[in-house]
């Protein structure tokens, strides 16, 4: 959703001051911009907060009356977003000189609101009501692993996407409309045989650590020890610290699924939560905490424009994917965290083991829960999934079978019940179609920007070991996040890294981290 | 303010039948009240979230961002409020004939609106923004004891509220016009000789108990023992449970100064805390929950109207005051509860002493520390500062001052500092004025449906004994939740009780009780 956005006051009035008869419109008009899109972030920082609470706080038999909140907030803000005088004070800017940051904003102004006021409020209410109903229907469903729960839900939420595409109208593909609200510029013509190289790479590497001497004999030590949960979120809690979430900024709270959310320039929030797996806490609570480093560390100066944004999800992605595998997965950080880690929860083993157990493969069927090396194929499925389903090539009753049939496929096992399978993720039950492959370009770009990172910061693997973060917490902000949405995802990476999103790099760190501790 | 408020349809729909014709103009328009005053709900109950969150939950440094959201989202509801068609709409109803509840619901709306449309928008917006940033400015004033923080704030507040009572201008005393926001009807004409005579009363029966020879010799028992705070939470909660706040509908959290909040007809929740006082985490988490459960006993088919609503703050004081005095100070309640306080505290004295010790008397300066016989004198002292700060007899920069004068001449003791004087209450920032003395208006109110009570529920305190709240939830349900809004404070107590006000009820209650504990 479009939020944030408003021209840079400061350079126009500059400007303004050069050529003071020209100008005397636009400044007007980007005075009215301005106060326009402040309103629109406070009022969707509101409506953020009224999600947060749901999944975080809200008593249960709450949840029809947050879902009418929602739905009155959600087209109060629609209505602004969709105002005509807002969007002709836009287009008027987009015919006027303004210095670089005005303009590019001018131009995401023009683009998003260009989309938005595609859609008719009533089908902005209706999907807001239908998703804050899903939601709660997806989660009995995943408790009573029961997708029939969830189906007329889904149902009604795919036939909502199909028209959102179809009022969107961009070319190609019908999918098309929807990733571009997440991954702009994005579509599946160009993703399609993309992932179609990536899926054929990464089984290959699969079958190669498959085949290994090391994976026929690996075994889990975690399954050997109790975890407590109070400890695992204390010390997740500590590490999200770490990595930047000071408290007077931030919080972490506990919610089903994790995520982060911004409330506020000063106010960014994420949540954990524990599983079976001893490292799903810490690993996707250094995940969000990447999230919220980036939100906190986008520079003030582009509060309330369009600037305090990411180019795409798949940017986002990146900084979470970064502190989860580049940092969370990697051999130096185990060197740092062993000790504490053994010592809270008695183990045993060396850290030599301990690295090696945190990196096992195996091909599990929660994509949340997956190892490095299958997680994308986790993403390739929903995306196949998506693309057929908004295009009209399968419906939603056959769901859970194409979902374990491919998972057969693809990992060579077949989920138990539909909570392991279909109804794992929350996304579709909030509407999110076009979502699920920014975690793979993110996951993508993380290995670009590593690799990028380790050339331009001198002993980078040795301050991992020292846990000291500052190093990369200050060059992921300044070639980042402080870029906020300046640049396209593409242009960005080619900006940072020299080139543009490129598998290979991924499969080549893949191969080289995984055949060292493998050995193959 | 004016939140939920909205015609019954189902008994217009039944009277539209009888008549058809006649009634065609004012079903459109009962409507259009339906619609415009669900919207408010909504809206209020997403303001009442910012507001929980600020308390509860929010990191620090967002109080700047909260307070922008805040504002934006009170203009928008203060705009729905004193729009012109609603209006148009509840004065065109108010001359059509309706059925009870209807015509009840059109006459509160007539004079609720015709209040709120009196307060330009930008007033709105200024105090809004104002309190919630002088809520910042109190907290840090009394952690660091240090009025002159909270002093340009509160000046800016009385002024604003100086010029509210002027935009209401009702009739007498210039407090009229804030005192009626909170008990309806009500006058400093009618409180001020009444509190005059109760301050003499408790001054006397304070006396009486000064001198009995069982107050010179009192010790606080407590004070030999370690009460762990995370018990005393766990004990509030599940007395909170007990009185009626199902998990699945409320919760509890932990705020500076504890409180209710309604973010929904689902949806009611309450803050506790702790101090040096061990019970006053327990009493005071009774007190919240006896507003609670008044909220959550409302009927359901009173949502969205105008009937879902107290008839004054008094009344619901009455439901808090209840809980925390005649439930959790009475004799029969510590009979109950004294094996389960003793035996988590480890205390080795008898259950008379607990009980006595409960109810030790000593001038405290604190008002929510306070016991029963000195609270409603800390209540009186800040009426009549109020008054007379509203009236322009006093200045703000002179209320420390005149705060503690006024603590030596009713109590005898001079606070230590400003954050054990005239810093202690929440109130004063955010702006409400003309809300203390509903406190003990709802002492008052407490007392007289106990005595009532005790006639109609036979062995009451047998009841109690026995840790059976069910009766007592029952019948308050039924002789004052389930009415709702649709009689004036006076009247109803009328109805429950069979006379109005009357503060007599209450000493001769205090009397009694204290009589017997210090034996005089």
């Amino acid at each position: 959703m479009v939020v944030g956005k408003v021209a840079n006051e400061k350079s126009f009035a500059k400007l303004f001051k050069q050529n003071s008869i020209k100008f005397l419109m636009p400044k007007k008009d980007l005075e009215f911009v301005k106060k326009v899109q402040k309103e629109i972030t406070l009022l969707s920082n509101a409506s953020a907060l009224l999600g947060w609470d749901q999944q975080v706080y809200m008593p249960k038999k709450a949840s029809q009356d947050r879902a009418e909140q929602a739905t009155i907030l959600d087209g109060i803000l629609h209505k602004k977003i969709t105002d005509d005088k807002f969007y002709k004070a836009v287009l008027s800017l987009s015919k006027s000189k303004l210095p670089n940051d005005d303009a590019r904003t001018i131009e995401i102004l023009k683009r998003d609101l260009g989309k938005a006021r595609k859609l008719p409020n009533e089908f902005i209410e209706e999907l807001s009501k239908t998703t804050s109903q899903a939601f709660d229907a997806w989660q009995e469903a995943r408790e009573r692993k029961d997708f029939k729960i969830f189906l007329p839900h889904l149902k009604k939420i795919v036939e909502l996407k199909k028209k959102q595409a179809k009022y969107i109208g961009l070319a190609g593909h019908t999918y098309n409309s929807l990733l571009d609200s997440f991954e702009e510029g994005m579509t599946v013509e160009e993703l399609k045989p993309k992932f179609e190289k990536l899926k054929i790479e990464l089984i290959e590497l699969i079958k190669k650590i498959e085949n290994s001497e090391k994976y026929k004999t690996q075994k889990n030590i975690f399954e050997n020890y109790t975890f407590s949960n109070d400890k695992q979120i204390i010390m997740s809690k500590e590490i999200a610290e770490k990595i930047g979430l000071k408290k007077d900024i931030s919080r972490v709270d506990i919610s089903t699924h994790p995520f982060t959310i911004r409330l506020g320039t000063k106010d960014v929030r994420i949540t954990t939560n524990v599983r079976t797996d001893p490292l799903f806490s810490l690993l996707s609570t250094m995940h969000e905490a990447g999230h919220a480093l980036y939100e906190i560390q986008m520079p003030e100066k582009f509060k309330y424009t369009a600037l305090m944004d990411t180019p795409s999800l798949g940017i986002h992605e990146s900084q979470s994917r970064f502190w989860e595998n580049m940092v969370g997965r990697n051999k130096p950080f185990w060197k740092y965290y062993s000790k504490q880690f053994k010592s809270e929860f008695g183990l045993k083993e060396k850290e030599e083991e301990i690295f090696s157990s945190v990196n096992h493969i195996f091909p599990g069927k929660i994509r949340i829960e997956s190892d490095e090396v299958h997680y994308c194929l986790h993403v390739i499925l929903r995306f196949e999934i998506e693309i057929d389903l908004i295009a009209g090539k399968i419906s939603v009753e056959e769901l859970p079978k194409i979902w374990n049939n491919k998972m057969k496929e693809l990992f060579g096992v077949t989920p138990k019940n539909d909570a392991e399978g279909v109804l794992q993720d929350v996304h579709w039950s909030g509407g999110s179609f076009g979502y699920f492959p920014t975690y793979a370009l993110g996951t993508i770009y993380a290995s670009q920007i590593y690799e990028q990172m380790k050339k331009e910061i001198p002993k980078i693997e040795e301050e991992i070991e020292k846990g000291n973060f500052e190093k990369m917490q200050k060059w992921l902000g300044e070639k980042i996040h402080s870029q906020g949405r300046k640049y396209l995802a593409e242009d960005l990476i080619k900006k940072v890294c020299g080139e543009g999103l490129n598998p290979e790099v991924y499969i080549k760190y893949l191969t080289k981290k995984f055949s060292e501790i493998y050995g193959f």
